[in-house]
């Protein structure tokens, strides 16, 4: 990984189909607050960390992102949304790149229907967070603290 | 459901992938006529309705149009084409929006390869209309009717 | 398809078992009115069709009448209830016959148990409806217009 | 339940197929007794209850019992043979109606063959009770005064 | 198996669902002949055999019948139809009767779709002729004569 | 079996894990009395019979209890709460000794998730019931009294 | 099917693996009689056919005799033993060849292990007879009359 | 979940088997510093919270130490080994209790073997953490103060 | 196919996603020569053809550009990438078009994940190369010679 | 391995679930002398060899075990008995120390049900012998001297 | 791989089961030139390569022919017909040798039934080439220039 | 068994395809030893055993074997190679001799890919030998004392 004189450290989240939705699609399971909001307080909370933010529906735009960032950034934090149970082509881009990856889901897929158990990028991810709202990518933050350092 | 003064029903027809080749590919399965000749005909018989029509190959573009009118149109008509047996990226975003979604196909699915039989957007439509050719369309308009009257 | 002089439609309507109990049964599902209710109304709507009505427990009983009107009559609306999951036998005999055959559900079966979702007669009806309640009925008949048209 | 003055319970005993041959069919699995011979014993020892025994070797004559008696009787006590393994139907009816449905079988159904210990059945009966011979009846008998009282 | 004085032998044939259609369903597979023409024939060939025959939709008739003969006649000549690859309860009855059980198809299941190719009964036969058309009968009383002499 | 001379019945109960927290404990699913509560209405209701319990968390040790008292009591009464789904090793015990087990459970499995449906201990005990709350416990009892009878 | 001036029905009977044991090998599933003593008595009831006879535990030679004699012989008798269940090669041959093959089974190979209840080359074959012990070969030659008649 | 007026935070750790291994084991997979000396570390870096710890290779008992903590303390911090795949006993525990659950990894288990991909607890845990060595267990202290904050 | 007078050929090469890293990904599998470079090499040794090329890691831009050059090029050499084994709506548009497609792959595919072993579009295509190396591209250009020659 | 000065080699046998009811569990199976006095016999053949012996039916309590002996001894022979075909945890074990293991069953695990043919430790154990009673355990030491020689 | 002075290439060709049929059987699959007549042709378009041609049906001998000339031959191009599915022998001897071995298919394997589009040799081999008639194995020829090269 | 007046044991040992490469094939899995200088020492050990020794490719000839010695001599031991997972004609043979039959294996074949883990022959055999290098034919020596005894 590589670390800029003043050390300050690039992360790009990237969130995939229908996180946009957030606060407006089935509040009882992804909660009400829209990623937006989280972003700014996640900003807020780690000053000296720059975030990049990219959302799309498109599987093949999140892979575009992921070679344009992967070879240069410390880190990618990704909720790959519905993509994460059948891309296996995201799985090839993150074995692809040398940013570390790190999976996060805002659910507990595992309280969910089968087909969401089962997910094709956590094999070439650094680990995965799960279930713990959008704090999940504030636990993905504190991982990469460790990962990248 | 969003009902307007003069009672004008809006209905989004959206189209997957290759069914912009209707009238070219394999007509024995899909019938020779094209969708945009087709849809000039539903028009004519319900004047009282707008419909809009959009047909992507990309899977990404057909869950943004979801998205889009899923909050304020009066019904949508979906042919996922092949996207029907493995997106749950579209399912997820028929679950997150208040439209009732019909899903069609013009040929009966079930005549085809195994793989074919399964559908993973079936659980989270209202009801599934598929065999009648082109005339699923406009049964699928005259569900609407009592779906969302 | 054979016509008439006069030009009316006979369509026979199939129920399976347990759907004599429809407005008995389980009415968050199924709904609250029953069958031979809903049939007047269908009656009064289309004048112009004969529509003979027959249900049945028993497996062989379904079988029995489409053997015997599906040589003659102009189309046939089938709901096999819960025989739809497991019957071969019911499979033949739409093969065998001459008259279209249209599978409809009251309930969308893809919202309901896994064992639910595979129909074993949809691959030898024309199509498929289901999910719209009792106006999957009416759809059925407007679809046997097109089909046997 | 209905419960009356005098407090005469209603037991519906049901047996699908081929339990007719009890006594007479294979009878080192099934015992030498006849099901009328145990049912007398059954009615002696539970005078205050009045027990109705119906058998037939067609699935939907078991629909048809249960569907006359479900919304009446104090509960049914049901042994589907080999229905039991593949009859949705009969789940279908069970679920229908409000008289609580014990689910006993002569033999221990687990061990035999592979597809004999699966029931389709069990998950809308109240309980089951296997393995016990005809004591299996008596026992369903001994729950439903609990289940019922 | 009981033997007459003046040795005429009683052979059973049962026939399951739809196979009253014969002659006139799907001829390229089963041919066009009806099964009563077949059986004349048959029975002028074998003069001295008596030979009963049945043929229902119903699939527990089909086990009453086979519950009536099995103890007395000298073999059951079976062929299930669509039931076969489904009744665990047909496969009961054979193995709680004492009369030698012949399973017959007209075309050969293992040619058809793959659900065709399990038969239920199978095990439970002396048995298997299949694919001769109805010349499967033939066979099946020619080998009766070795089953049962 | 053996019988003593003042014919004093000797159970053993056998609860596995969790079934402590029984009335603590999801009580929707399992109740809110707790095992000793209902163990002491028990004895008094079967003054005859000198029950034995024992409850434990850890496998092995209810393996443990059966190899103690398999050769020497009347009957075992096992709940082997989750363990019934995946232990091979109580399977084991239990075809080894010669006291008869039977298999309750307080909740019907087959209502609850695909997992709980299969056990791995029915095809070695004398029976099973399950679904009637604590009262399968007595009627476990009442079953011994024909198995050991 | 080729037909010579005096009419000589030409008949091979092939055997694989094993069955050169008949006879020697587990005679209460395959009877005590060698094969060629069989064979003597089926050529002397049949004086107007000619047999040949080939037995090889090889799957290849197998496949050789049959390349051979698959163009001019009136019809093929093939007991494949072990093979029958696993060799995509036998099956290839059969649908190369012109000859009508049979396929028989001494025992029922439906009431033995799983593995031995599929066939990989019925689907090639005209038909299937098994289950009759050696008298199936004689089924088969009554078979091939009407087969290549 | 209580609070205590000085608000010391009360957290179980609890491994499960093969993990007191530690700095033993493989260490290309877990590393190489022993559970006690990381444990040391965690406890002064939040000086505030009590961490009760407890590792064992027996199922049973890992179930014992949820049920005694599982009502009282703030939250548990679960690393149940390769009890993580099979233990529905596990999962009946946690979801028994009322304290938070959190599972940690210290591999990315979906880098391993297929067996170890499925967790039979997740479903029952509040979320999951997996893959980052032992900083797995700071990234849950993390999100206990979320979750139980 | 279309023929020009002066002959020369056109071919489509299409690359799916991820192929864009070639030399830069995993070069242990793929080889570290772009796949810009390989095919300045593959135009200068056939002079006669003229090459189109066309990379994306979006699925419906792959199927765009098929659809568009599907009815007028001599051949299509598609590398499908991680879509291969996912994408029924490529099995369907190369189904769809007349021009003749070859599917290559660079690395066999077969000596890697069980996932990779599964081709969702060779069934449609014309046939397949793969394990070359980029000289996967050249021997499908030599096969396009005999195809549409 | 450890070698000691006078070349005393030390081996641990150990024993899991039910093993300790040999002579009287199933003596058709397991025979009828007991595992004490077989390694009574053991031990005089091999005087050189120090045999430490464990048996439990706890297996956390077998783990415990070859933690403790699985860095010293100079071999393992392992019967996990029904552990065997479930036990994760003990394969992780036995990865993790150095000794090496041998598992050993003393009936053939293949003859029986088809759940007892898996074993979840032999991929981590140096090989196994099964099925040839308890000289298995004979045939273990003399391979260890080969293994460890 | 070995290199002569004078530079000629030594390739095997070895054709499997029935493909000594080509020509004369299925002719609409395999088209209808014999190898001979194709191997003529191929030998004059390639002077400098000696080619050595092997048809065996029996599994065996082609394994033989791969172990002769596997360790001193340039390359191996191999049909194994029907055995490519089924022979874990082939893939065991294609990974020993040390001369490259090129699979090839007649006919697209993946157009036809399923149990045809698993090959157990794939992974063996460098690399495959199926569906281009006879070409595939010109194919092949070229591929090795690459791979010996 | 038969036993011989001066008692020499007459041991037969078989190996199947490619174990003739032995010493040459894969020596990190296999060993660098030739099978037959690897006898050569065997025989020395054990003097009075006299040993046959074949290899064979073809999975036939290896049966011709095994029936030409399995009711004389004293015990076989078979290394089936890779036939071991694949042959139904070798279980069957097995079966049908009388001579001891011991499996055993080179490398421990859990240890390797998946379809390796399942054998066909075993449950054939007396017991299995499996992951000793070649020691493990010795064991097999000397569990045929035992057997043979």
């Amino acid at each position: 990984m590589r670390k800029y004189i003043y050390l300050i450290m690039r992360i790009q989240i990237i969130n995939g189909p229908n996180i946009n939705l957030l606060g407006k699609r089935e509040p009882d399971i992804y909660g009400s607050m829209s990623f937006t909001d989280y972003l700014e307080g996640l900003r807020s909370s780690y000053p000296d960390i720059k975030f990049d933010y990219f959302q799309s529906n498109i599987e093949g735009e999140l892979i575009d992102v992921i070679q344009r960032v992967g070879y240069e950034y410390d880190g990618i934090i990704l909720n790959a949304g519905a993509y994460t149970h059948t891309s296996i082509a995201l799985q090839d881009v993150i074995r692809a790149i040398t940013a570390p990856v790190i999976e996060v889901h805002i659910s507990n897929i595992h309280k969910r229907e089968e087909f969401r158990h089962k997910s094709m990028i956590s094999c070439a991810c650094v680990g995965v967070i799960c279930g713990f709202g959008l704090d999940s990518y504030r636990l993905a933050v504190e991982a990469l603290f460790h990962v990248a350092g």
